[in-house]
C-alpha cells in the first residue's frame, strides 16, 4: 500500500543522509496520504545503509501500526501531533545536525542575519521552551510536538517551517517529505552560517525591509523567484 | 545560439558545486558575449542535478530574454549592471557560500592577513554598505549592482574581483563565467582562513611590502607566477 | 585462525576511516574472542589503504603475538588492561578524531548538552586525569587503561562506553568492534556539536529528567528505540 | 631523466590534493636526486587535474631548467635553499592549508598539546618572524628559506619538519616528497585540533615528559611504533 508515499518518503531519508544532516541512524522523515489519513515512516533505528521502501512502516493518526515489519519511529508521537496540527503540511523530518542541534542545545533562536535565511523564512528560527519534568515523564513525545506547535503559533507552517527543540535538534516540515528534507538542508546552512556569524562579532538581525523582500520575492503572492509560484523553492 | 558561451556557463555553475560553495539552488554564473552584448545565464531555482546547456537563458543588456525555456536568475539585474559598468569582465558569479557570506552578514570587509589573500586580491575583500530601504524596495537587484560598483570604485574589476553584499553574500567577477567561479572559491578558502585567524587572535593585517610583492608576482607587470602572463592565475 | 573475528576487527578500522575519524594510521581498533582470551588487534603504523585481514595481529591477555606478521598497535596493553577489567566488553577502539581530542587536550569532560549526548551515554563524557611522570615513564600504555578504568568507575562500560585521555584523546568501548567504532562516530559528533555549543555560550548541562529519559528510551530495561532490545543502537 | 623522481613528486602533489590541503593551484611539493644535485618540481599555476609525469621540471641547485617545458614554481628558491641547508632531506611541501595557514597569520607557534603533535615533533611548531621590507623586495623566496632556516636552527629537520612562514603559511620538510607531504597533513590535523584546543580555553602545553614519550616512542633510538625503525611512521 501507498507504494508512491514509501518511494518519497525513502528518498527524503537518504537525502538527509546524502546531505551530511545524519550520522548513524539519528534521523526520520515520514510522509503523509492525507486521503487515507496514513503516515509513512522511517523505521527505528535502522540502518541506512540497506534501508529500502519495504522498510518504510505505515501507521494511523493514532498512532497505531498498520503495515511494516518494523517499529516505526520513536519520534513517530510527534509527527503525528505536527500532521493533525497542520492539515496543509505533507512531510515533517527530524535530523540531529550538528549546526541547527548545538543552537537548540544552546537555547536560542537563530536570528535572521541575511538574506540565505530570509528565503528560508520570514524571522528568527526559533527554539521552543524546555520541556517540564512532567512533559518529559509522560507523553514525551506527544509534547515535543506540542512545544513545536506553541511557537509556531498561529504562522502558517509551510512558510515558518523550521523549529528547534530545546536540548534536543530541529524539526522542519514541508509540502511533502522530499520538501521537508530540503528545509532541513536549508536549516542546517543557515545555522552554520550564523555560528559563524555571531562569532565574527555580529549582533543585530537584517534589516526587516530586506528580510521582507527576500522573503516575499520568493514565497509571497508576487514571488518571481524559481520557474513557477506553486513550487515554491 | 552562443553554445559555446552556454558550455561555459554551465561549467561555471558546476564548478560552483564542486567546489561546496553551493547548497540547494543558492547560487549563479553568468557569463557575457562582448560582440553581440547577449548574456547567458542561470535559470532561477533550477536544481544541479539535472541543469543542462540548454537550460541556460539568454538575455539581453535589458534583461529581456532573447532564448531559453526559463525564468532567468533573479539577481540577473545585478549582473547585467556590472557587465554595462566594466567592460573588462566577461564572467560574473554569485554565491552565498558560508564563510564569505558570514562576513557579509557580520557586515566586514575581510582584511588581508597573509599571502594567500594577497593572491587574490591588493587588500581587504571589501563589504559594502546597506541597502536602504528604498533601494530594497525598487529596483532591488539594479541597486545590489550599484552598492558593489560603489566598493570598486576606480580599481579594476579583474584585480579586485571579489565584494560582498551587506546581509548577503559574495558576487565575483572574471574575464569568463569559469574565471569568476574559480575567483569565488578562492574568495571562500580566504573567508574560511580569515575567520580562523581572528579567532587565533589577529588583528592586524599583512605587511603592506608582502601584500604588494604577492599581488604583483601574480598579477603585475612583471608577474612571474604562473605559465603564462595573460593567463594571470 | 580467528577469521571471522579478524574479518570484524579489520571492518571496524575501516569503519574510522569511513568515517572521518582518522588521519593517517592514527587509530586502532580491537575485538576479543572471550573462549580463547585472544585479541585481533590492528598493527602498528600499516597503512589503511592496503590493509586487510591476513595483517590484523592476534595476541594473548599477556601481550604476547600468537599469529601474524606484524608488531601490533603500540596501544596494545591499553586496550588488555580493558578486556581484563571489563568482561562485558568485545571491542575496543582507539582514535585521534579532531574535536575529542581537542577536548581532551583541553583537559576537559564533555558535558551532556543534549539529547543527542544523553542518547550516547548518561552524563558528561569522562577525563581522565594527567599521567604522572612515573605513570608515563614506566608501562605508559598499561596505566592508560587504569586511568581510564578510574574514570569508569563502577559504571557499566557498556552503558558509559567512552572516555577521553587527558592530553591524548578518545577511547571507546563496545560488544565487539564494529559497535565501538560505532560509539567512536558518535562520539566525535557528540564532542563536535558540544563544542559549537560551548563558543554560543551554553554553560549548562540538559535537565537530568530529559538525559534520564533519552537514555533510558533507549538503552533502559524499558527502552523502545530500534527493533530490539539485544541490540542496543 | 629522473623518472621515478618525476613519479613520487607527482604523488606528493596530488597527495596534497587528495587530503584536502590545495584549493586552485595552491602548493607544491618537490624531491631532490642527491646523487646528480636535481631537483624536480612542480610547474607554477598549472592544474592539478591534468598534471601528469611529464610536466614536472627539473632543476638544478642554482635553479635552472634542466628539463621540462613549464616554468617551476615560483617557490622554487625556498625549496632549494632547504636542500642545501639540510643535506638529510629529499622531499619539501609547501601548502596553504587553511588551519596551519591561519596559525600562520595569526603570526603564532601552534603549542604542543597533546600526543597527536608529540607524535609529529618535539615541542611547538615555529612561526617565523616577520620579513622584513628588504627580504621581500629582494630575492623573497630565498629569504623565506632562511627565515625557515632560523627557526630550525641546529634541529634535524627530519625530526622537526614543520616550520610556518608569517603572514604566508607552512613548510614541511621529509625523507622524500611522499613523506613530506604526510607531514604536511599531520600538520593541518594538529593545526585544527590546536584551534579547536584554544577556543575551548587551553593555554597550558601537555607535560614534557608525556611530550617525550610519545615522540621518542615513534621516532627516539628505541622506537616502537610501527613496523620498522627505517620507516618512522
Amino acid at each position: 500500500m501507498l507504494e508512491g508515499l514509501k518511494r518519497t518518503v525513502l528518498k527524503a531519508n537518504l537525502d538527509l543522509v546524502r546531505d551530511g544532516l545524519v550520522v548513524r541512524t539519528w534521523g526520520n522523515a515520514s510522509g503523509i496520504d492525507r486521503e487515507s489519513g496514513l503516515v509513512v515512516i522511517k523505521p527505528s533505528g535502522v540502518s541506512y545503509d540497506t534501508m529500502n521502501e519495504g522498510d518504510m512502516v505505515v501507521i494511523d493518526l493514532d498512532g497505531r501500526v498498520v503495515e511494516g515489519g518494523y517499529r516505526p519511529s520513536t519520534d513517530a508521537p510527534t509527527h503525528i501531533y505536527l500532521y493533525r496540527e497542520y492539515p496543509s503540511i505533507g512531510g515533517v523530518v527530524h535530523t540531529h545536525s550538528a549546526f541547527a542541534t548545538a543552537w537548540a542545545q544552546a537555547g536560542r533562536d537563530i536570528p535572521a542575519f541575511g538574506t540565505t535565511h530570509a528565503d528560508h523564512c520570514y524571522g528568527a528560527i526559533p527554539c521552543t521552551r524546555k520541556l517540564t519534568r512532567e512533559e518529559v515523564g509522560n507523553e514525551y513525545e506527544l509534547n515535543t510536538g506540542k512545544v513545536i506547535a506553541e511557537r509556531i503559533g498561529a504562522n502558517d507552517p509551510l512558510m515558518f517551517s523550521s523549529v528547534l527543540v530545546y536540548s534536543h535538534g530541529p524539526f522542519c516540515m514541508g509540502r511533502d517529505a522530499p520538501d521537508a528534507a530540503g528545509k532541513a538542508t536549508e536549516l542546517e546552512e543557515i545555522a552554520r552560517m550564523a555560528y559563524f556569524t555571531v562569532v565574527l562579532g555580529q549582533t543585530v538581525p537584517v534589516d526587516d525591509y530586506l528580510l521582507g523582500k527576500h522573503f516575499s520575492r520568493k514565497h509571497g503572492r508576487g514571488a518571481y523567484y524559481g520557474q513557477d509560484k506553486s513550487k515554491g523553492s
